[in-house]
């Protein structure tokens, strides 16, 4: 990777990927060499050492400026001609942590749909309620999953395991896994659940066990580092944008009216800005990346007046996890870990309130928060399709004997990445990409306070 | 009306509909005769003396206590042979006020697409933004509503026209009915717009103006008076149940994981019942009507805890207006003067924590409330016709000189009603009627407090 | 039932039930009085003679002119306060027949459900496939249905019990319900399945039975006498009107468009005229209760040319039974006996060929059949309410001993028919009711045939 | 691009781009050097030479086999620095040809947009009727589009400009692009339109004119050579889904239920293969691809029967185009000038009832043709998105001078392509590749014929 210069200007011919930094090995781990004939009537079977040479921009990777791109070459998924574990004697473990995201259930059906059709497999279970499902003393009990009992869930959303927040020992987790003699353990789980897997192979390695550990990434705000878009990404999106439709419907039923609408995203912006690409009713989007002022001649108060003064509706959308300079943080955790985010919707509306009273403009502002409508859904075609292969693929990595990794779909390739790769980062909205102007340009929103390049990259300090 | 003594058992065969008490009259007023001939080369039209007798039950009149019925005899509403108004010289005024619902833009366009299409009127303008529009100081402007321009407005969810809350001087109002030369005023609004609808007929009579002025009852909540069901109230029910169903899943994706969805419903618990009827999820649902317990053996606590430990997931529904008992209220009113309620879920939300963390049952509630996104959505397609066949009969009644009254559909028929009919008293759902017991069936639930011969009914003491 | 004269104007005040004609006595049959207390804690029951008085209109009864009404009292439906049957030792039986229709699965959940938890009836049975799972020569299983088993259901289209067309012998459908015991059975079925309902009930008769049959009537046209709206026929509307949709977006696609889409409706046109006033974009509809014509100046050809030269778009909804009266029927059957119908849309179309060739207008035709996509899918909100009524208070009835008749909804009243009120003739749209003037004034289509005071109803010679 | 001998395995790390034929030059042609400064206050621009490379697979170029792979440098899409046109005098106009798509008029709306709000431009004219607007024989009007016009077009399926078929004569456009003073024309069509885009561009070049000519690739069946998806293509998987989940829902009410969906696809089974991908409920896929046998052990009849037999329902989807091996072609062509298919559907459905009755197995067959119902929807917001970059890029590459070229996503880049890429051959599903290999995994389908390794690739003899 190297920057190249000051210059406005975006070239992307000749990538320096041998000037990739350490963490950017896409060396896929793996148990051992394939032993056994792959099961399937393949017409052709993936070369194990077949990798896809890919030039990632900012929708893949944070802190790319831009004037630099990173080129990189990874595992190609699919199924091999050989395979470690024999098949019919292989057991699967399945667990899903975290918040809920559009096609878990998908992910779980193509898993055991693929174990037992394509490999025959022994066993597939279902561990209940997140890594607390591993732990004796939470006494739950382990589904048995075949193909009968999953052919219908991917109509539901959720997760048919149920979920938990937070870690669990990795030790206690070994142990069940041996009791249970599970051979591949598939984590459909966010960012601390892949670095719950991570541990989970660690203490499998140091233990000296056959056991291969693959991962799905999960995450509903499109924040894993070095995948495009994460599944469920886009049902929620799709459902983002009937709560945008519902503010801008209420925007325009009033004189003056204000539609405000909130959107998950924590610490990244990706859901609100692709709804606001997707319907393109909105004139100011809120996120995390970008530190916008409130009050001045840029800040977003005069904005809204003037828009107020010339079209007399306006829709705003706010990702939960926006304007965090602006508020104070109260310090508390929630059961993953994750601080407890001020209310930045609140601050706004009382800052709006007084604003507006004082200029004596008389407004009615419309909150609406769908919050888990968004994420609770069955996934869409789109992301059926995806999550289908998301599992399939997993299945063929965990037989072939891969671990340590997850399965992902790169820009359009499906390929394995190592976790560390997913988890040393986590994806920002680049600011000053593409995607961003984009986004702006359909709001026909004004930088509201630093240009974009005074602001600091993530990555940056 | 006559109370049947306490029997529990229900007879309606001999309602005493003569000893009705004098605000059932169903008279409705006419400015005089019809002169002209309808213009419509219709099969048949309906005798301007035409009635219908109905027995009421209590879905549509609040008061009712199973006990008794009420059957009254309507003035059916549809074409007439002579109307009052030469059609090709009448100038017609739409007006829509008070909150978004389901359908407005449906009845807009049947009102306009009628009167030109079978009346062949002078014009048809649209108020902007509610009773404002009428006000010079306002500065709204009309807008010309043509069949061209309101073609294709079912297809958005709000109203063309905007809305405002709150009242304004009839006499205004009136003065611009005057200055327009408008014969018929179409008003679609909520109950306090019906009766500023009845001050401006009011008006209009002591000037001895010759206008009709028809009202279109519109309601989210359901809560009109003599009104089976009002328009949109069926199309928010179907959101509604997306709401829960996300609620459910989210329940169900955590152990002992409680789903609460806030619901609209200030006074009434009409959305919330229906929702519930519709999807077969909820567990316990809280209206406004019954005054449940908290705490103590019966109260909701110690039922969820139950249900909790019983089945690890459960799904609250709450109509905003439930438990007002248990809340101080702030006595702040908002534009439309209605008292701001306290936020009963907040309280629910913190009792709940207190509970179940002193019975040391570990849970995760995820509350949803989809607000506005229930009421902003185009009607589907139940509500269209209901909405057409309202929009079509009320220009037939002002064609026809029929004034001071409203369009309604009772049960399964579309007639006439006075004013003060929907205006004397909200509607309320009874929670000794058949419709609250098929809901507690569904839910499971138990009451949560007095026992429902112990609740007054709406309009006792 | 009286004919008012020759006036073209309406009046309802005095129906003359007194006159009617015997088969429209209202009485139901019943096993014998109730000797059991029902287990339910009601507030209320109802009373085991209450009745409604119900002025029914050409909406419900074919053969009303429109200058008549028929106003007939009905046994209302809901819970006794004492039963017939021993709740605790009552065995029920369901069986699904004929076509698929929206909320069969929610009826079945409803029955299930209600005999279950209000009743703690001893064992609910599925007919597998239509009255077939009767006869052991098929060789169904007969499938146990628990509250468990059904608790999801509702979110599928369809049956879960499957089905078939055509009867069977009712001797061994009842010797099958003596083998198996059966208290209740329940005929979720159209008009044939009720006929072989009501054999079935007269054998139980001859046979000095005790078992109770309850039917509730389906049928995706609408087309059953004395109910207002039959189940699922609301959620048809709404998938039909998505057809009607993509007709119009395809009939703007091109110059001189047209959009044509057959929807259901063999004998009668109820789907069509409704999805035509839930839709408004639709120039022309034919259904099978009007003679349109096709040529001549009124034809449909001439006014459609008329229009495509003036607009250069249309959109033409036909009832596949349509225009039976231009086409020569093969004669052929299908498994339930009915007549295969001649391909209207076939002949329109080669007829729309020739003539605008001939008239040398460019045309572009998009054919549109949606066929079962508008019934097999899951009931919208407001069928779900409405078919879980219906199975409640099918299961009141039965255990209550009431036999031979159907749970229905007339107007807005849940009541009991007996049989020979839905099978002694079917349901026909009323081309000189007010319905069809609206659906009339909704296309702006003129009469294109006879004057429909010259079309005789259905039910005159 | 080099094959790599008869291995079954693939390997992707060395394709040899350098030996690609000449028809893979990537080169865009231009009109100029840019000689005004970009009006946008962008952030960054895209340096006019920035490429990136891409590893093509058989999801993008129809021919490869699997062992060898195809990377190419394409030129990068976005906004340059320098422009060719003074944004402030250019005038555009833009042409919709063809079938009608999801997302026509979200790139029309983008097109217009871009234009006014970031570059100003002088003027934006819609074409009527496809390529008949520019002809004057037809007396099409010429359509102004402004900001305003097309603000709310994506809410609406189809075409706002209307469309037509086939070719009308260059010269006779570039007259009227003369007399129009158009210095930017956006062709939004399929494979023939892109060839005659490639025409008018010829035309122009010939005339020494400034005019740039770009396309925007349209095609409901994705089957343009070189784009990984088309546009549209998601949501009308996502309505192809429906009709599958409706087709299920038949065959599961019925014993031996059977539901046949056809969908489109003349040439390609791509809409077939991606709907079975996302709705798992299909047992057989037959596509234009494959040449299965329907007779024989191997053969569809064969196979439909065992199903059957075991499972005793089953679902068949067929892209329009499949089996034409099996059915004599009339000849006829349409004003496209395509062939008209043969009737797959009608000889399957003939041959399977006289193979089960010959079999003496009862059956039921339900057909479901969505038609156009699948293509005439509004855009969901996934392809909402997407027609946003599509348009906005069309725009800068317009105003920056390219020309003889359209926009394109290829993988998950925005690229631009020649017209010779994306004419000189359709895509077609390659059935030896991993994306087939997953759809047969899903059905659970054998082979119904040849082995794939027997069947030649397309561009193979």
């Amino acid at each position: 990777m190297a920057a190249r210069g000051k210059s406005t200007t975006k070239a992307t011919t000749s990538p320096a990927a041998s000037s990739a930094p350490v963490d950017h090995d896409t060396t896929i781990p793996r148990l051992g060499a394939g032993a056994f004939d792959n099961p399937l009537g393949y017409c052709r079977f993936m070369d194990d050492a077949a990798r896809v040479r890919i030039e990632l921009t900012d929708e893949e990777v944070s802190g790319l400026s831009g004037n630099e791109d990173l080129a990189l070459s990874f595992e190609l998924a699919g199924p091999r001609a050989k395979v470690f574990f024999n098949p019919k004697k292989t057991k699967c473990a399945i667990v899903t942590c975290g918040g809920l995201c559009p096609g878990i259930n998908d992910v779980i059906r193509a898993i055991v749909m693929e174990a037992y059709h394509a490999y025959d497999v022994a066993a597939c279970f279902g561990i209940r309620f997140g890594l607390q499902g591993f732990i004796p003393r939470y006494h739950h009990d382990i589904m048995e999953l075949t193909p009968d009992s999953v052919t219908d869930i991917h109509e539901f959303g959720g997760t048919l395991l149920g979920s938990s927040r937070g870690p669990q020992p990795p030790e206690e987790i070994v142990d069940a896994l041996e009791r249970m003699n599970i051979g591949i353990l598939f984590v459909i789980g966010g960012d601390g659940s892949m670095k719950a897997a991570a541990a989970i192979q660690a203490e499998v390695a140091r233990r000296g066990l056959l056991v291969s550990v693959v991962g799905v990434p999960k995450t509903i705000d499109n924040d894993v580092n070095f995948i495009t878009r994460s599944f469920g990404f886009d049902t929620a999106v799709e459902q983002a944008t009937r709560a945008i439709r519902s503010a801008h419907t209420e925007a325009l039923g009033a004189l003056n009216g204000i539609g405000m609408v909130k959107l998950m995203g924590r610490h990244s912006g990706f859901i609100a800005a692709q709804s606001v690409l997707a319907l393109k009713e909105v004139n100011f989007v809120l996120i995390p990346e970008y530190p916008f002022e409130l009050h001045g001649e840029k800040g977003l108060l005069s904005a809204l007046t003037q828009r107020l003064t010339s079209r007399h509706h306006a829709v705003i959308v706010v990702a939960e996890g926006a304007g965090q300079h602006l508020v104070r943080a109260s310090g508390e955790r929630d059961a993953s870990g994750n601080l407890r985010l001020p209310d930045i919707c609140g601050l706004l509306r009382s800052a709006i309130d007084e604003h507006l009273n004082t200029a004596n403009v008389p407004y009615t502002l419309k909150f609406i928060d769908p919050s888990y409508i968004i994420r609770s859904v069955p996934a869409n075609a789109n992301d059926r399709v995806y999550c289908g292969f998301l599992g399939q693929n997993a299945v063929h990595a965990g037989m072939a004997g891969k671990t340590g990794m997850v399965v992902a779909r790169v820009q359009d390739r499906y390929v394995h990445l190592p976790f560390h790769l997913v988890t040393s980062a986590q994806k920002r909205l680049n600011i000053r990409s593409d995607y961003w102007r984009a986004v702006l340009e359909s709001t026909g929103q004004q930088h509201l306070g630093p240009d974009l390049s005074e602001c600091p990259l993530p990555g940056e300090a």
